[in-house]
């Protein structure tokens, strides 16, 4: 049923998310958005799994939107959608935020247009040293898609976001580095290190922290902060007695690797 | 009409205003915030304006509320004003804002009190390498004036804004871009550089792109996710078919420079 | 009637409050929570004091809540707690926030768990070079303890605060500075600096104007963004006529040393 344009694979509690069309730098398709949604589905119910990673195969993350789709759609008109109204993280692609384990977007290579607002929802972004990315609607006529005017200034503030959405200008992983939007890993080994990060991340924390924690952000979106200190109150009260806070405070006594089971 | 004290002109898509106090610093007054405001909506409503830079003449951008204001009001008792309720961007200075097309700061030297303030609602602030920024309030007896205590935690996190406002201090402009206030281009050449960032900006981006992101913008301020990736959506569908992005496609495929009308 | 586990003293204006159990790197108990807000209370009514230091006696600042008590309650069962609705300024430790003077964290040493929460209520946080912190969180099977989901993304923005948060890794003093969260300071004569910075806070701004500015800064956290331009409007005809305001012009003009009163 895979039409192997994304492939999934898990290693050491990490399931890696591969964009696979490398010869079409991973342009981005209905059918990858799909099968991204049931991988993402299936990464979250898989007890195996702790950590998640997105990324791309070839020398490109992402180029956006497959050009071919485009030009159809240059002369095609604005069709009338009935649509359902879905809450803050139903939406695409801000349902990646309710995936219940950390997703990490690595970015290899070149990132642009819908693969860079995608990548916007994943909790942390790495990125490959050199490599560029842009937003690009401004110099197709498009506008800021998938809700990124609303992600961008609160992941980097107003002034950065206004530079690259309104200028749609390509920015190195270095200056996206400064603005706040990623983090540079070497290009060489990026996979590998990748692999690293989200391994370490999967061997030594509770699985049940990191669930209750990203309920917890995703809840201070909207919330105030009466409200959010009154969640952290009940989630610290509902954590007492748990298998991960006793092995939490075990394996700190006795000073060896924890033993997690997310429970 | 105009008092000489604000200039207007256009060159390249770009509209250049300018303070043009230079002998007091370009210290404000009631006379050139009437003029930046009508200038404002002149350049809005003028097809040949796609970019706009404000900016100083002379070695100052804006030395803050002209002093023999200040010492006369030091003197005067509290009035009390009958006032109009008006929305988020229809205040002092927040009508900036609402501009239809990118407005830049081009901040060539000095800035204090109200002269930052008023750059706080520009999409983007370039400084001069050296000068110096204060909002200065806190050592005046003073109070954060025009929204300053709104839209510096937004801009630059509730430390920076914090240590600004609550110290009255003097940031170098080094300092002001590592908080992420603005980016700094070299003193020499100053007005020549904004000019050639600001054309760019004219020259490879759709006014239509640039006007519609910038009411995503303002929207994504008080809108929530959901709402922002519904409009984003709605955006998305009502560009197809516009001259704009019909050119925005074919000048990438054609491998040329864009045409863009702005329809 | 002091525990003796935390140190009260104020000079130059500035109030020092020293957490005082430098053999347990100043742990975090129940009597130190209640010392400390007994102390803030204490500070803000007393006249002499114009801004607040928190710091730690020896090579920590504190080393989040100690053990003893953790262990202890790892084996207890969940209790219902009755809880009083309050403000998001009444939280434990948001309370800080709403505190009328500059609250500085001078974080000497390394800091954790509910120790750095409380620091995030602080309007400024100084840390020693190569000085350590973490949230440990999910280190220890917790979870984002007393509103850190809320403060952190506002802080630090959500991909920093989803990184520190879901890890619980140890970030150095200068990575976290990076991040946004303090400024370093060299760690030889750490407290004597910070003491200077702020007895120039307490020495050179109106107590008055930064009373207003804080008040201006917590309500900006909820309010929009022509509300808060209008309390800044308000606010800005108050303080015509006060003694601040006419001492902050009379020594500007004629160059001397501010004496304010805070009236």
């Amino acid at each position: 049923m895979a039409s192997g344009d994304m492939l999934f694979a898990v290693q050491d509690h990490v399931c890696t998310i591969t964009f696979n069309r490398p010869d079409r730098m991973n342009a981005w398709t209905t059918t990858m958005e799909q099968e991204l949604r049931e991988m993402l589905a299936r990464a979250s119910d898989d007890p195996e799994v702790r950590v998640i990673v997105l990324t791309g195969a070839g020398r490109g993350f992402c180029a956006g939107a497959d050009m071919s789709r485009l030009t159809k759609s240059a002369n095609a008109r604005p069709e009338v959608v009935e649509r359902e109204i879905k809450g803050d993280l139903e939406q695409r692609y801000s349902y990646i935020m309710a995936v219940p384990k950390p997703v990490i977007a690595g970015i290899n290579g070149a990132v642009a247009g819908v693969g860079l607002c995608l990548t916007l929802f994943c909790d942390l972004r790495y990125m490959a040293a050199g490599a560029k990315m842009t937003t690009s609607f401004a110099r197709r006529g498009l506008i800021a898609e998938h809700g990124s005017a609303w992600m961008l200034p609160r992941l980097i503030g107003p002034m950065n976001a206004a530079d690259i959405l309104l200028s749609g200008r390509t920015v190195l992983a270095e200056e996206a580095e400064r603005m706040g939007l990623v983090r540079v890993l070497p290009a060489e080994d990026f996979h590998a290190q990748i692999q690293a990060r989200a391994a370490e991340l999967a061997a030594l924390c509770s699985p049940r922290s990191q669930r209750v924690i990203k309920r917890q952000l995703n809840a201070a979106i909207t919330s105030g902060l009466a409200e959010a200190t009154r969640l952290s109150e009940d989630e610290a009260l509902l954590c007492r007695g748990t298998e991960d806070y006793k092995e939490g405070v075990a394996h700190f006594v006795e000073k060896r690797a924890p033993r997690f089971t997310g429970r």
